[in-house]
C-alpha cells in the first residue's frame, strides 16, 4: 500500500506548499548554505506528520496561512532529528539515498541538524501561536529525550516492554501527536476535537513505531531502502525482540547478539530467523493494530467527515506498509 | 580583571535564579537524562548572556518572572552550540573541565545539544511573547549558519575581512544582541531603547569574539582553561591571522599552516610566533576596542543609569580580560 492511495487529493495538493515552504525557508538565506538540508528533503519521505496537521487541520476552519508554516515546521522538526540519529547510527544510506554524515562527514550533519531545528523554530515563532509553539518544542525535547534514553540502554537485552514504549512515546508519538492538536489548534477546533486530535495522533505515532520495529525484523532492504536488523546491531531493543526474549526463556544467543556492540552479519541473521521462528512478530503485530484501531476509534465522532475518513486511512496504512 | 568586579550585585544575585532554573529545567524530567546536560553548566562560564539580558531588563520595568526564564533560555542555547562546537573541534577540555564528548562520546554529545536547545525554546514558549521567541530562534539559527560558514572555509587562507565578520556576527554578534533586546523587549522599554540594547548587544559581541581571537595566538593555555592556536590547528581565519598575512605579505608556512588539516604543534608554536612577530594583535586589539566603543556609546542616553553603568563596564571588561 502507497501513501498516495490513503490521503485525499485536496491535502495532497497542499502539501506541495509544505515542500515549496521548506525549499524556499532553507535557501531564504545563502544557497550554499543550504544546501545539506536540501539533501534531507530531496532523500524523499512520506512526509506523514504534515499530512497529518493539514488533515486535523480541517476540523474547524481550514486556515493555509497558519497551517502551511506548522506543517512545514514539524517536518522540519523530524528531518532534523533524523540527521542527528544517521550520525549516532553511523547510517550509510536512508530510503535508499547516502545520508548527510556519509556524504559530508559528522561535522557537517550536526550543524545541518541545528540548522534544521533553528528554522523550524523560526517558522514556528512567526506564527505567533505560544501554544503551537509549545507543542512543537516540547516534541522537539521529547525527541532528543527518546534519544538519550535510548543511547543509555543500549546493548541491555534486560529491558522491560514499559521501557520500549517509554522510548518509542518520546521518539515518535509526542510528535505524531503534536502534529495533529497542533493542527486541530490553528483551525480553532473546540477543545474536545483538538484533545481527540491528539490522542490519534498519539496511538497512531505508537502503532507506528511498533510497524517500524517490525519492519526492521521482516522487512525487505529493496522495499524500506535500508538494511533490515539495524535494531539488533545497534543493541536497541524493540517489542518483536523483547517479545521474542520473553518466548524462549531468553535465548542466550540472542541476547549475545544485543549485547555485542559488533555482532556479525552472521549473528544478525541468525537473530532474525531465531525471532521469525517464534510467535513475536504475530503479537507485536497485534499490538500495533490495537493502537491504530485507538487512534481510529478517537476520531469517530469530530465533525469533519473529510477529516475522519483521511485519518482513518492512515490509522490502516500505517500498520499495513512495506516502508 | 574578574567578571565579578563589573556586574552590580544586584545582577549578580539575580544571576542565580538563572543557574537554580537552569538545574531545575534540565532535571525536572529524569535526572538521569540530564546529567550530560548538568556537567555542561557545571563547567562554567561567564554567564554574559543572561547577564546582559537582566541588565538590558532594567531599561523598562524590570520583571524577574518573565526575564529569568528567557535568561536561562539564552544561556542554554550557548550552552548547547558549545557542546555542538565540541564535537566540531574534537575539543577534549573548555575552560579547563572535560567537554561531553571527551567524557561521553560525540553521540551523546550530539543529543545533549539537542535537548539544551529544545529545553531553550520550550522555556521561551512557555513566556508566550511571539517576537522574543522569534529573536531567540533567529539567533539559534545564525549560530548554525555561522558554523556551517566556518567548517566551509576551514582550511582556506584566502578569506577576507569580510568573510570573518560576516562569520562572526553569525556565531557570536547576533545572540549577544538577541539578549540585549529580548531583556528590554521584556521590560516595555520603548522602540528606541529596544534598539539601542540590541545596537549596544551586537556590537559588543563583535568586540568579543574578536578579543577572543586574539586570545587563542596570545593567552595562556592556564589562564583561559584551553589551549591555545585552535583556531590555527582548526584552519580557522581570524582577524589577527588576516593582518598577519597581510603584514607578512602572505606568508607562506603561515599559509601552509592554516591549510594543514593536520599542523604538528612545532609549527603552530612557529605560526603564533610568526603573528605575534608582526603588528597584527595590536591593530586586532584597535579594532575589538572600537566596537567596545561602539557599544558602549550606543548606551549612552538610556534611562536606566544602573544599566549604562553595567553594559559600559562589560564594554570594558570584554576587551580586557584573560578569558
Amino acid at each position: 500500500m502507497d501513501r498516495a492511495q490513503v490521503i485525499s487529493s485536496k491535502i495532497k495538493n497542499d502539501l506541495t506548499l509544505i515542500e515549496e515552504t521548506i525549499v524556499k525557508t532553507l535557501v531564504g538565506g545563502e544557497k550554499r548554505l543550504g544546501e545539506t538540508a536540501l539533501a534531507t528533503l530531496k532523500a524523499g519521505g512520506k512526509r506523514l506528520r504534515p499530512a497529518l496537521l493539514l488533515i486535523a487541520g480541517q476540523v474547524g476552519s481550514y486556515d493555509l496561512e497558519k497551517l502551511v508554516p506548522a506543517a512545514a515546521a514539524v517536518e522540519l522538526i523530524h528531518m532534523a532529528s533524523l540527521v542527528h540519529d544517521d550520525i549516532l547510527d553511523g547510517a550509510e544510506t536512508r530510503r535508499g539515498i547516502p545520508t548527510v554524515n556519509s556524504l559530508w562527514g559528522d561535522q557537517i550533519a550536526v550543524t545541518t541538524g541545528d540548522f534544521l531545528f533553528a528554522h523550524a523554530f523560526v517558522l514556528l515563532a512567526k506564527i505567533g501561536e505560544p501554544r503551537v509553539t509549545d507543542l512543537a518544542c516540547s516534541a522537539a525535547l521529547a525527541l532528543s529525550l527518546g534519544e538519550l534514553h535510548q543511547m543509555q540502554t543500549a546493548f541491555k537485552s534486560d529491558q522491560s516492554l514499559n521501557d520500549y514504549l517509554s522510548k518509542i512515546f518520546n521518539k515518535t508519538a509526542i510528535l505524531f501527536s503534536a502534529s495533529c492538536e497542533i493542527g486541530a489548534l490553528l483551525s480553532g477546533a473546540s477543545v474536545d476535537e483538538i484533545r481527540r486530535l491528539a490522542e490519534y495522533g498519539e496511538n497512531l505515532g505508537m502503532a507506528f513505531q511498533i510497524y517500524d520495529d517490525i519492519l526492521d525484523i521482516e522487512g525487505r532492504t529493496d522495499e524500506l531502502g535500508k538494511p533490515i536488523g539495524i535494531d539488533l546491531k545497534d543493541g536497541t531493543m524493540t517489542m518483536p525482540i523483547i517479545y521474542a526474549l520473553e518466548e524462549t526463556g531468553g535465548d542466550t544467543r540472542l541476547c549475545s547478539v544485543i549485547e555485542n556492540t559488533a555482532p556479525s552479519e552472521r549473528e544478525v541473521d541468525d537473530a532474525i530467523q531465531l525471532i521469525l521462528s517464534t510467535n513475536a512478530i504475530e503479537r507485536t503485530k497485534r499490538e500495533a493494530r490495537k493502537y491504530a484501531q485507538l487512534a481510529i476509534d478517537a476520531v469517530k465522532h469530530i465533525s469533519s467527515k473529510e477529516a475522519q475518513t483521511d485519518l482513518t486511512a492512515i490509522g490502516k496504512f500505517v500498520v499495513a506498509r512495506y516502508n
